[in-house]
């Protein structure tokens, strides 16, 4: 077999076998291919596409290139869920402690991560003492015992994956369906996840901005779920406004903590609930989503996710009286509030745009190398739809450097819409594929 | 500028600016743009096309991206031809002395190159102390004072070209228009041609297989020249079989002093008239190409132009004696007849394997690493549109190794084709593209 051959037939509009797809991957990830044929297939894949066969046998074929976590001690049917990305996403802090709280196995793998905040591990670092790198034992310990655990991405998942990854991004052909879609299920496969509940978040803030897009990735990744064993939802949700109020690691913690104890955003708990419902059903312990919805809300009545949030945190090292007292958590010198110059409504907050402002403030990563302040953010207190009079508070800004917070104002301003009349018609959840 | 905008651009089919073209060539050829990156540029405009002002520009650029040949101090108008390759193509040995003896300079640059046979550079090394390396300050003294010369490709003409042809050759990115016609014309261009004559081959023995492939291939290229101040003709013609007779070094070559002597094949012949009274034209020695054809065929008739090919060979150190008597040139042991096992009509004969006959024979090189038989190849004795009987002679194969006769008489028969009735309709020139 020749890689020669395989672009030929490719750029021709033909089907690669499985055949000649693992003798790619594998290849590739061996060193025995060159990047410059590996770039040319990938810019044929993009003008001829991959068909749904195809996709599979490459998710697959990137999964097995490396390590593969083996979550066989765990007993049950493990649910991840994953994110394609947006701007104050903290589902993942509310959702986990629910669906555990159901006695459903939460076994995540998370990362750190560049962009407008840390990623989930970044996050829980918020807690004193709270350890992101357990032992593998304890980590199947913990979900056995507690059913949560979350660990920082083990290096050798999916290296295929990364190789791939990291030529994409330099050839220009990174947006293909069929490689966007193989590249984010390779990792959730190869991290033990028995079923997938993806978010896919359309908008201004997210990676796929119309929501035919964000639909054609949903059902791509869903088909490749089908076509490999691994029973997939993609949940289509808003990003053209930032999720909840919180932008930032502490924020959004405090956020989490405040979703659990019952007093969270409207927003941010409805997508909670219809991520969760999917995954509880996915672990089979609910038959209808409705049901799970219940039971879910139940968690939150009962105390029950609180309760197992606590419990998480202290079984990996974490300082509890945090999660009790979230005044506890790192908090920022100046909290600056940021006024609306005219009275109208929100017509529209540039999601995109308010994360850059979040990361500028400290809260993100623009590089692997920068570090991350946990207390800075944003806090959004008027979002799209609402009415405001001149001079209402519409964010506050949490600096830790005055003139980073007189910036982070302005640049907050200039993202705000605000207009005479509006009506709003951009839904929460906008389709669920199953 | 960033290579990687160059790549989203043109994948998204926009045009690239001159200034992009220049800066990704003579990054490329200075080695600050890596391959991967040069291949999914290459492997995009596969699939987006380039126009004809950016493949002007990208032949410019491999033109600029080295040395050119400096051909100032020749005076005249310096036409060169070149032919996109073919099985038997005798018709620069032929056509040069023609021209030159009509007082046009002739000054030519010439590889050996992979093939069926060798290239110009090692059919004339069939004159015992022909050189095939002299000074420029030798070239260029004998055009002004012979009108002919003819030297080996020095090694620093647009090595942009080398490096890309040597990257599309293994990326699957060879066949696109722009990029074809760029390469050649680059070459031509480099050498220091200021006007140029192609010979563009159609047919089972030719890279285009079809008119339409390789009319647009004529166009692309009298397209690039007339934006870069080349005239240029693009005559298209057969290689639906082998042109003349011979197939072969020696064998070739006594070919095309039979032709200077007025006893050529028809075929080889006429299609060196129809280059021929083109080049006469561009040179502007005559003002139509009929009144170039008379005075060509003049050079045949008055001795001329054999006189010239003489002067020319001796000029360079070759034994003019071998021009004299042609038996003097190098010859086969084995001269052994193919004879038709049917009564019939020649109605076609593979050029392609013919070809690849006489390079089994030792004609061509498979590889740059193998020596050449100047003695040995084909010799038809029957062509397209014959008729035959049983057991008359269709070729003669002149061999220095008995099997390998024996294989190439069996292989010539399998590729000739011989039906009860045939009308040939395939002419020798095609079309004309000024």
């Amino acid at each position: 077999m020749r890689m020669y051959d395989l672009i030929i037939k490719k750029r021709n509009g033909e089907e690669l076998t499985t055949e000649e797809i693992n003798f790619f991957v594998d290849n590739y990830t061996k060193g025995n291919i060159p990047d410059y044929q590996v770039s040319a297939l990938l810019m044929a894949i993009f003008f001829q596409k991959m068909n749904a066969r195809e996709t599979a046998d490459l998710t697959m074929a990137m999964v097995h290139s490396g390590d593969m976590l083996d979550l066989s001690k765990i007993e049950g049917i493990k649910v991840d869920k994953h994110s394609t990305g947006g701007v104050g996403d903290t589902t993942t802090l509310v959702l986990t402690p629910m669906v555990a709280a159901l006695g459903i196995p939460v076994a995540k793998m998370s990362g750190r991560g560049l962009g407008h905040t840390g990623g989930t591990i970044d996050k829980l670092e918020s807690f004193h003492g709270f350890s992101v790198e357990i032992s593998e034992e304890q980590f199947i310990n913990n979900v056995n015992t507690i059913k949560i655990a979350v660990n920082g991405q083990t290096p050798d998942l999916a290296p295929a994956d990364k190789k791939l990854y990291a030529l994409r991004d330099v050839t220009g052909t990174v947006d293909n369906l069929s490689l966007i879609s193989s590249s984010i299920m390779s990792k959730k496969i190869a991290s033990g996840a028995d079923a997938i509940v993806l978010d896919v978040k359309v908008g201004d803030g997210a990676f796929m901005k119309t929501f035919e897009d964000a639909k054609a990735l949903g059902t791509a990744m869903v088909n490749i779920g089908k076509n490999v064993g691994r029973n997939t939802v993609a949940v289509i949700s808003d990003m053209d406004q930032p999720l909840g109020f919180a932008i930032g690691n502490a924020l959004e913690v405090k956020e989490a903590i405040d979703t659990l104890k019952g007093n969270g955003p409207k927003d941010l708990l409805e997508l909670c609930l219809t991520l969760g419902s999917n995954m509880v059903v996915l672990a089979k312990k609910a038959s209808t989503v409705e049901e799970a919805k219940e039971m879910l809300l139940g968690t939150i009545k009962d105390g029950s996710a609180l309760a197992k949030f606590k419990e998480f945190i202290k079984a990996q090292g974490g300082n509890v009286e945090q999660v009790e007292d979230t005044d506890k958590l790192a908090k920022a010198k100046y909290i600056v509030p940021v006024k609306s110059p005219k009275a109208g409504y929100i017509s529209k907050i540039h999601a995109q745009n308010i994360g850059l402002v979040a990361m500028e403030l400290g809260a993100g990563r623009a590089t692997k190398e920068d570090v991350i302040d946990l207390a800075v953010g944003i806090v959004l207190d008027k979002k799209r739809g609402e009415k405001v009079a001149a001079g209402d508070v519409i964010a506050y800004v949490h600096a830790n450097d005055e003139k980073k917070a007189e910036k982070a104002v302005n640049d907050i301003l200039n993202n705000y819409e605000i207009t005479e009349e509006y009506k709003n018609e951009i839904p929460l959840v906008y389709d669920v594929i199953r």
